[in-house]
């Protein structure tokens, strides 16, 4: 899981988006994943503006700031990226499946570096000399290469994917405040069944297989040792288990085999 | 790399998606990605119809079924898991960040199993019934979870998340022996239960839950959405859903609720 500091030092670069709502889903993706700096290049001002007064505007675009060239947006980091879609145009830069390139920038991100991550307009992405400001490039994999041209990802959705790349080694789940899963629903799982709980359940079943003349139409099934298989393998949990014990005893109860009383009793 | 063929198992299912632009990011990230199958499901049919209608609607997009309901739209499928952000509700299902689901669900498709993976609505995400027809349940890690219950994706970015972690792991995938499915569990696993054979089981359990007074004495256990978890987590196989079918069919005849001649026809 990426600092708080390092978090800081990762600036996400829009390249003349056009869309104000494409910029507001870049912030809300990046308020999402944590990361706070938002710069926009744009020629005209508009886009962003809109961006900022929409209704839902977040923090992340509150603090978006306009720069007037790429130079200026990445002037202050020590690694520029950009996000380009294969088969655009002759490339002149190294590039990397964006799964080799997260290490990287997590590596230079780790040494104390400032990280530009840009990306270029919905229609035509960023121009070979948007792209010459970038150390190298990534691309994220999509199907169909061949067609790669016709294959852009929505500006929002690429930036979420490139974001989530980032943040997705979360070794330090183990950190309470950035766990994504709660131990509570973990506990429902790693909380297994008792052997015995199980054998409790193979015999109230034989029971009631018995008492409903089961065997009589399927002796194939009927074996004991076929119905024990059969209970191990559904592998109940030990929540479930007093659930499923409660049933057979509730069907014996009606079948008439055991009192109610008795059911009352059972019925953990 | 998925196989066509895995990716073909593979259905994205949206469940009371208003916005028709948003149906039509997922249909587009999908395409991105490989994915085709979409299945709607929502009780009127405009957001569908506008999606499909769009200017740039995609194969995908004309492809996609509208179901009546979510048992409908996962019938076929041998894995079912729905996306949730944490924080929302009291979750009964095991719960596992994006990262570690994804090889979980690729062993299924490996295997030859169907998968659905849910969303659920952009304002409420799936409610507790819906979720109750899934097998676990993903989350995609943000920040801020203290404040999780505010920290909702956009359905398309999430949809572009969990799809790209589907198929980011291109190398080893490629290789037909390392992938998927292990050995051992293959024996006995790979035939997998669909979700028809689940709802059936089901249904089945909760008539005879009626039957035998159940409901009177485990209230707190009766609720048809907890009993359609408790079915879901036992997860039964392709081999011992008939089996169980058999059994509970023929309770419900012991108790006079069905002919010994239905019962015999329906052993299977």
């Amino acid at each position: 899981m990426l600092t708080e500091g390092e978090l800081d030092r990762v600036c996400v670069v829009l390249v003349r988006a056009r869309n104000p709502s494409n910029i507001g889903a870049v912030a809300r993706a990046m308020h999402n994943f944590g990361f706070r700096r938002m710069r926009v290049v744009n020629e005209f001002a508009p886009p962003l503006e809109a961006a900022k007064s929409a209704v839902d505007a977040s923090d992340v675009m509150a603090a978006a700031v306009s720069c007037a060239s790429v130079a200026d947006a990445v002037a202050d980091c020590t690694l520029v990226v950009g996000t380009t879609a294969v088969g655009e145009r002759h490339l002149h830069h190294e590039l990397l499946p964006l799964a080799e390139a997260a290490p990287r920038m997590l590596t230079e991100l780790g040494g104390g570096g400032r990280l530009a991550l840009l990306f270029g307009s919905e229609k035509t992405g960023l121009s070979n000399e948007e792209l010459s400001h970038c150390n190298w490039l990534l691309t994220i994999p999509m199907r169909n290469s061949a067609e790669a041209r016709h294959v852009s990802m929505n500006l929002g959705q690429a930036a979420a994917v490139c974001l989530y790349e980032l943040v997705r080694e979360s070794p330090a789940a183990s950190d309470p405040q950035t766990s994504a899963a709660p131990p509570e629903t973990a506990g429902h799982l790693t909380d297994p069944v008792t052997a015995a709980q199980l054998e409790l359940i193979t015999s109230l079943l034989n029971e009631v297989l018995g008492a409903t003349e089961y065997p009589r139409r399927h002796a194939h099934n009927a074996d004991p040792a076929h119905i024990r298989r059969l209970v191990r393998r559904v592998g109940a949990d030990a929540i479930d288990a007093p659930v499923w014990i409660g049933i057979l005893k509730q069907i014996l109860w009606k079948l008439g085999l055991a009192g109610e009383h008795d059911a009352s009793n059972l019925k953990s």
